[in-house]
């Protein structure tokens, strides 16, 4: 990006960033939105020169770093790949090699600070471990640059907050990545809820089980406290809580919840297995909702309203959503099924590209860290709920 | 049924009403099973010469029981159609003539105590509304004759234990009309469950829903608490109840539940609309279950093993279950699906046939008056969780 | 059967094939139906008491006949399990008893006259290999019997017309067992094609496909060209060419075909293992046809119309028919499907009562003789097609 | 792309080109593949800069192009969109604009000489009505242009010869736009039916129906004899026909057609409606094929195999393609299916980049000229065999 497309972006990004900051200091608590948010248009800017484009580090290069993010960057229209941060000197020196980077803007995770030096940086995307995305995220803010965080934001709420001041205070952007937000079957379910085709919404399932491998170097730090901040809940059960409230458009009230977990099973020392957890909504909505990491595999989302229901199955996969709306037509005995079929895109680079695009316009991500900062708040009321064995009332 | 057989018949009674009776005297609670119970046999008994079957009254003949119960007995090996017992009539009289019954078999419910003079009436099938199960049943078992009786047993535990206590006292079998218990889709469901091949039970969910019309008559007594004894719960909720407990064969230890009505709904004046619970099993299980009088069909049950997924959807119609295991093979990124096939049979009949095997034999029911004991125990249970807003630990 | 009610039925039956003869006798060729038959309303009688029933001895106690067939008799509302005739001896003693038939009533197949002095028999269903079909016919229509017929009717046109003329001498029904002319799944979808609901017909496809095993006695027979009169054709590809005919409502008037075998599989040695017919129909719909005893099963038939398509997948199974009408919306990228439920029923124990329902009032079956005659000369195309390698005009 | 690559580009495309010259001249038939060939890999190369990619112009700018192809360059890797040819000059400048792209490089169908003098033009992708595809094809050859063609290749096969032959004479490329061929469903499916999971192919079944609408401009030149070339089969029915080709690996050798549409039909005054068709491989492997302009949509091929059947439904859609496997394994009642998942692609950009490739190595493409050819000998086939009522031995 050349210095003059940097000082228009900034221009906007103050200004978007100064709005949210004051929103949030006039409101202890975190605004809920006053009114169920619609899904999204789609982008159809073209796609910039690479020199325009914002250049992205990421932080953490991982299984998911260079499966499914670093490769998605050539489908994005906004997105330069532009540096690595990792503990491992000799990898990050590979990946720059091969995903065309210079090696120096290969970096360690203590020397963060010197992105500052980087103009060709001007944001990091941060696939770090939870418990260490505060820490991450504070150091980037610190150096100048804009984060897209992983989800869940951080392990407490506390750690939310800091964040989101982090980069309040650098007049920088703090977007989470909760990439079904900007998955084309999500957002079509989001459409069809507000549409009024379900009717009146009543209750909603959603579940999101996984078997997890302490043999799998994915999964070790999953099932580490400190790192994880919790079990299935965190990771995958956070699909299910988001997916809640996106579909609804509404915030929670109250929460339940149960925790189970094998005795013995040495996998769950330190985090828990199975969670099912209930959410009422102000509308009246009750949300039944799953997370384990002791099943086979489901990622499913269903909304049952007085007409009709959504079934979203997989809800939260890489590719290939399955959405369908069934119902049974008034006298009819059988079922009728619409299966809502469009075309699969790259969530990964239209969440990146959705990031670069508030970068450069000073718009408000439509995941913002509050976003995160919610979701936190309402895990820690479900752990909350199960521990104390009552429900939970949550304003988040 | 000739006189001799009805006398073999009432010694195998005997002894299996007493053997029933003395452990629940033993232990002011129903005593849980010791182990899960398996799925049972198929009969392959040959059909009965008429007289020789048992002959079965129906009390309450609405839509239930002409469209369902009665047509079903012309594929039953053991059941004979033998009265009716009737608030009309003049309906009375015509279903007599229609199907083939004794216009003296006709009775008011006024009139339950001359069933003792009729001799080829050997048991009623209960079908009136749920706040009236305890005063037919007692009437029946006063008269001498044996009682399937319509789930829920009854609209409250005291009532319940007073319809146990009085077929007891009458040395008549009392037996729930637990369809789903009969079916061979949800038997093949519990084989699968037991047999390890879904690994470790491990969580569970079930959905009943369907939209109340109060201007259909089949719903207008089931929107009257009196008579219904709740909403959606009582009627439908408790499929997914009792599937929960014959799938796992364990009894819940705790439950938590919210409820939500629309409000304003006149429907819902007096019964509740949407239910959500958790239970919790011994063994770990949790299962999300979901029971609304107003959303669109639903009526699934699914069982998340460590390995496997057993899906059956429809669990409780009344024909047309599907029932799959799927899973993902390890390494594989792609699922199996095995549909399990199996011929489609009438629960209704093999529901009656049991009844008339029990009361022949003397063999307890699969589904005694105690099971509809316990289910009304736990949807007190689940009320009073919603209520008080806490979890509440159940001894079914 | 009392001697009263089979008078009267004779009566009927006499008048019923004269009609049927003299139709027959007006036309060398077999007419064909003026219009679309329009599918049967369901059979509403109740059960006759034993005694009134149509007394039937099966010829032919295979796998199909224990398993399938005499296990329907207990469904059956107007049949009576009457006797066996069977080349095994003891085979047919152990009949009589597990089924309750005397043992009076069991008898070779050299035997067959004796059938004339059993007025307890009123009728055979022949279940022997395709073969005998002639020869057993021939022998229970001169002892007086009536005649329900496995299809194929016969290994050749010529045998097919000698059957029926010995059934019209004797003044005795000949009946087809065309099993999915009476199964619920089937009726309702020859009612779809006729209702307009698909728009005009077009196309249509229908796949019979299995692996046949020379290990399995009920294959050994299949694969003798004397006994079975072809391969995959005659036993399982008939279902699609009678199903394409029911499904119309029309009769084929040219006939293209193929047909493969692997070299030097000893399976194939005396029949073919797959064919491939094209039948094309008067008003213009053609339809494409598969039949394999080489690969994997399927059992399928499709219409495709100008509004929408249906799909009976499995068409031709003894029970869990799937039929469903799906189409896309004029102006919608996303198809809408409906699957069509309705219960389930004994298609055997339905072709029963239907042949037991025209031996009492003296009907004409739904499946006549002629239609299974219709069925073998397509066969006979079908088979000189291929071989003179042209395209055959037929005049079913 | 500078003169140096355009240098060693065209270097490896005159070696290339030649191969494949003189591979034709040895043999006045196109030779048949001597084994089938293998699904390619996936290509894994770095997009290229601008500079480096090859330039595309668009010969024919209606809605396939402007929905489809247009938008598809943004995914390639390889390819710029560089030029348009139209008769409608106007629309050909307002493209230009909105794509970015030169407007000195549009061009009417009377000026294709002058891309000529257009260096940063490297081909064309030609998209215009299948009749105007020799005249196109030999201007863009002239000019030294390489050529990418819609399918089918031309209208006859001397028109498909005459275009292969000007390409070769410019030693430029020909290649086909059979996009199925680069879709990674598709190419799965040939590799599953190459590793014998399906055991030996036996049969297969494809259908592509939807209903021609002579009110949408899309559909207008299609029922245009001299501009389509037929009906349903060349511009539908020859998804079936190359799918069955790909599938199996191998060339038809014997046709069989039947062709209906319905009298009075305007639509169908100068092209056919609907094509059945069957096609004989070496193997033995027989094909059904339905094509029609008068159904519903429907867009399936199936692959029925001794021990599974492949299914790929849709085959020929723009996305959402759906793989199955399916199975009754040996003894068990129940059919097992395997769904299988991969990421959908652009197939749209996977195939201008194949394109782009064989332009800058000289490869020969996977679907060249000649493949094109075959399928319209083979259509030719089909016509004459529904003309001439008998089997059309072919030598593709």
């Amino acid at each position: 990006m050349n210095p003059e497309s940097i000082n228009r972006r900034q221009l906007f990004v103050a200004a978007g960033t100064l709005a949210a900051t004051s929103a949030l200091s006039a409101n202890a608590q975190t605004p809920a939105p006053t009114q169920p948010r619609a899904a999204p248009k789609p982008d159809e800017g073209k796609p910039l020169a690479p020199k325009d484009r914002v250049g992205i580090a990421i932080v953490g290069i991982g299984a998911y770093a260079s499966q499914q993010i670093i490769p998605s960057f050539a489908e994005t229209k906004y997105c330069r790949l532009a540096g690595f941060v990792t503990g491992d000197a000799a990898k990050g020196r590979d990946f720059a090699n091969r995903f065309g980077v210079a090696e120096a803007n290969v970096f360690g995770y203590d020397q963060m600070a010197e992105l500052a030096n980087r103009p060709d940086i001007d944001a990091v995307y941060i696939i770090t471990p939870n418990g260490l995305h505060r820490e991450h995220t504070e150091a980037a803010a610190k150096a100048g640059k804009h984060v897209l965080c992983e989800k869940p934001i951080a392990t407490s709420p506390q750690d939310a907050e800091a964040m989101i001041k982090a980069c309040a205070d650098a007049k920088r952007l703090l977007m989470m990545g909760y990439r079904c937000q900007y998955e084309p079957y999500n957002l079509r379910a989001i459409e069809i809820c507000r549409s009024g085709r379900l009717g009146r919404l009543v209750s909603m399932t959603s579940e999101h089980s996984r078997t997890a491998d302490p043999s799998d170097p994915r999964d070790t730090w999953r099932l580490n406290k400190k790192l994880a901040g919790g079990g299935s809940l965190p990771d995958i059960g956070i699909y299910s809580l988001n997916a809640m409230r996106y579909l609804t458009g509404e915030e929670p009230t109250e929460i339940q919840a149960s925790i189970s977990s094998p005795p013995g099973d040495p996998r769950f020392k330190e985090v828990e297995a199975t969670v099912h957890f209930t959410l009422r909504f102000p509308s009246g909505v009750l949300a039944n909702c799953q997370s384990s990491y002791d099943t086979a595999d489901v990622k499913r989302g269903q909304v049952f309203g007085t007409d009709a229901i959504l079934t979203l199955d997989p809800l939260s996969d890489y590719y290939r959503h399955n959405l369908s709306v069934s119902s049974k037509p008034k006298g009819s005995e059988t079922p009728v099924e619409e299966k809502i079929l469009i075309p699969e895109k790259n969530q990964f680079a239209l969440q990146l590209d959705h990031f670069a695009q508030c970068v450069r316009t000073g718009q408000t991500p439509r995941s913002p860290g509050e976003e995160g900062l919610r979701d936190v708040r309402y895990i820690e009321g479900i752990y909350r709920a199960a521990r104390e064995g009552k429900p939970v009332k949550v304003n988040g």
